[in-house]
């Protein structure tokens, strides 16, 4: 009995000594936890969220795994509209490059900014984005995302292209951002060697793209092969350093792909099923994932938005070189639903996993739903053409908007209303054919037939009553419309961007 | 001193038993547990497990929410497809009902079924499928999938449009089954009442289209506003039967969405944003949602494989009142991409969550697929065109397939070799153009080029080598085909499914 009560003692004090060791870790757990929560996450609190912002170039809606595309695999970019909500009826500000990304930033329609053409004849009718030898820029009078975020006290970054001017101290860190690595337009405009696309023109042979850290040339031609690696590379560092730093921070990625000429780093190239184009959309997915893990992995997330879309629709007159809009019509350059109808996800806290929001929404809402979630004021003397998604995404409510304008260059194309599109002028995106107006003008139901196959019969009273609410909308809005002085109708050759003129602008290391 | 003694000895024994307790619990728990597993799992070993096919009539690649459809909502099946592995490069055994089915149950393409008619000129041309007076059937040689299976053991039940014959003894309990609740044909051929779309030919006016359970007409015209339900009911009770049977089972869904004419009951009818086409995939969507809940919660979705696919592409020559083919080209009854490239999903034991194969895969491979899976071999008296999933979805192999062979009836149209595709023939699904002969044949990448826009030049070497291959693997294939004897060709007005010929074919309840 002894022996028995000296083994049951033991076990006791084993017992009890294991007791002791597990509180003693659950205490060293939780003091841990707490240290860390402390620390890391009372620095962001909730009402300064971080945000993020991946563009792509000419990627249409139809482009994604989480769109159906067959063969092009976006396994992280299609995770991330699993964790997010997706906007399936979402416009780009413009049908191409440079007057989207001013809506982007600035949430006003590019015409009020004048990142439009007023011309219509050789060979500024080509001039609808920004080109080596632009003088002009989005004027330093409109005021940016990051602008207002950096004035409380948010880091701000952006990696990739930036299409907005270059000349006159108009690149990024001169509208808002603290820190640019990137290309100052398309890398169609200049030759970066080794691809085959022509981007000479028989008018002007432009100098190398060049690459950017900050207001400094680093490189040119720009080494597209190293390009998104170096991207990835810099967003984690600067999103590593804002969190040191205790900032907030907003970062915009705006990716070179897919534009023409296509390309993809040895890693990527010849993997895809869809050639060079999945191949690109594979390193660009491969970029996403690593930022967005990163953003994870560092307990970011819960308190990060994170935006993906496009910037227009595909390139598809660049055959298998371009991407697909999927069931729209029309491509890049035009008001038909295929040039301006994007892919947008949103990711962060509290917005519903596996999310789907149906109204009609527009790229230059993220800019007032942004300043909304970090509690800053819009401009007031100004006209906003965006509206805050906030409603929709946090209270079962809707998006605020019942009508949307869309732009070519300074002329309302088209006008949706609700579920109905009024098609007043068409044009081709490329092509030579002048622009066409439709008198009566080409009514769709965008919701029943989103292909723009069905017209509305004209000699139905339906179609009285719908264009004359969409007619007295566009009256209303045009009345109300103060373009702003066109900024790409000037140009000096001499303004092409050179790191150095004795040596054909050509400098590295590479 | 007293006093906390007494205290602590009653906390240690309310201590105790509360020890007690919560192991008296956990063992209840575990014997509950094992009980069940018991009960319910060894009933259903995992070498017989259950399957599920849901097939939709006439929807196309593009009307899914997985598949980037802006306006029409899946949950249900987005979910399923998230749970499991997608099948972006499926392909139906025919870009029409009937043969396409004929496909799916034999593991077969049609044509050795006979499933195409042998006549080009009118009235034969348009019978490419079963018709109210047609006298032909799947022919009673061939084997179909749930005939091994019920040989094997399993309950086997079909709910929804057959389209394989009626007239002597051709309905699927002469086929395979213990169980069917459906339609014999399309619902357009007949006259549902309430429902515009014609349905009525010059030539002959339809008896109404009946409803049937087993052999028997039980309502006749078919109630198409409580058809959905009734079958979404049936279909769970035979899954709750078989299973209290401890019997594997075999189900087989075959909506009658999106067919024209188009319906939904009145919970669905005016609440999707894609007008009457999308109030039909939701009330579908809706029915696969609640079957599969039921799979989960009654714990058999851990051994049952889940199936979704269409029987062919969309019908876009019906206007609005017909789907979308995505990014594809061409529609119901073409051999372009958007008249058999279809979604397929398959959710099931082992099979990868967020999945994707992007191998050649056919409807006809499901046959082959579970007969696999059920450990039962195939027949060796007759070519299987059909071949397994398993390597492709266990073992991070392929899908053992290298060409595949586009018919419409008995011709061979195109053929799929790898990543490239040549048409032979091409003809509109829907119009009174005749076939049009190509030679050269047209040949794309449809990896590249999905939608079929960009065929290869001629003249390159490349075309020359690429049709080669194609051309000796069509031959081969054409060598060895046997023609079954044409099933549509012959018809008899006096078949014509009639419950009651003195008052006008007309029977209830309803």
């Amino acid at each position: 009995l002894n022996f028995l009560f000296i083994f049951f003692y033991f076990f006791y004090l084993f017992f009890c000594l294991c007791e002791l060791m597990s509180s003693f870790l659950l205490f060293l757990y939780s003091f841990f936890l707490f240290v860390y929560f402390e620390v890391v996450s009372l620095q962001i609190p909730s009402n300064t969220p971080n945000f993020v912002i991946f563009f792509a170039d000419d990627v249409g809606y139809g482009d994604f795994g989480f769109t159906g595309h067959p063969t092009i695999l976006t396994p992280n970019i299609d995770y991330l509209a699993a964790q997010g909500t997706r906007f399936t009826q979402l416009y780009t500000s413009a049908p191409v490059c440079s007057p989207s990304r001013a809506g982007l930033l600035t949430g006003r329609l590019p015409i009020r900014s004048g990142i439009y053409t007023s011309h219509n004849s050789y060979p500024y009718d080509q001039f609808r984005v920004f080109y080596p030898f632009s003088t002009g820029s989005l004027p330093p009078s409109e005021i940016t995302l990051p602008q207002l975020l950096k004035e409380h006290g948010y880091s701000t970054a952006m990696m990739g292209k930036w299409h907005l001017g270059h000349y006159n101290n108009s690149l990024p860190l001169h509208r808002g951002f603290d820190e640019w690595f990137g290309i100052p337009y398309s890398h169609d405009e200049g030759c970066p060697p080794g691809y085959q696309m022509p981007c000479e023109t028989s008018q002007h042979i432009y100098t190398p793209t060049p690459l950017y850290d900050g207001d400094t040339i680093i490189q040119q031609p720009v080494n597209l092969d190293t390009l998104i690696q170096r991207m990835t590379d810099r967003a984690i560092s600067f999103i590593n350093e804002s969190s040191l730093d205790g900032k907030p921070f907003f970062l915009y990625v705006a990716y070179p792909e897919a534009h023409v000429p296509l390309f993809a780093s040895s890693a990527f190239l010849g993997q895809s099923l869809r050639g060079l184009y999945g191949d690109a959309m594979s390193e660009m997915d491969n970029s996403v994932g690593t930022i967005y893990s990163y953003l994870v992995q560092s307990g970011l997330l819960s308190s990060t938005y994170v935006f993906f879309s496009s910037d227009n629709g595909p390139w598809t007159s660049m055959g298998i070189d371009g991407g697909s809009a999927g069931l729209f019509r029309g491509q890049k350059g035009e008001t038909w639903e295929g040039g301006m109808r994007v892919p947008g996800i949103l990711v962060g806290p509290s917005v519903s996993p596996f999310g789907i929001v149906t109204d009609i929404a527009s790229q230059m809402d993220v800019f007032v739903t942004f300043l909304d979630l970090a509690g800053i004021s819009l401009p007031t003397d100004r006209p906003i053409d965006g509206v805050s998604w906030t409603n929709v995404l946090f209270q079962s409510g809707r998006i605020p908007r019942h009508c949307y304008f869309l732009y070519r260059d300074s002329l309302l194309m088209a006008a949706r209303c609700g579920a109905y599109k009024a098609h007043y002028i068409t044009q081709c995106g490329y092509c030579e054919n002048p622009p066409v107006s439709h008198s009566p003008p080409i009514l769709y139901n965008i919701q029943v037939d989103p292909s723009e196959s069905f017209p509305l019969n004209t000699t139905e009273p339906q179609y009285q009553t719908i264009l004359h609410i969409i007619d007295e909308a566009v009256h209303e809005h045009q009345s109300g419309m103060e373009a702003g002085i066109s900024q790409l109708d000037s140009y000096d050759l001499k303004v092409e961007p050179c790191c150095d003129l004795a040596d054909r602008c050509v400098c590295g290391p590479w």
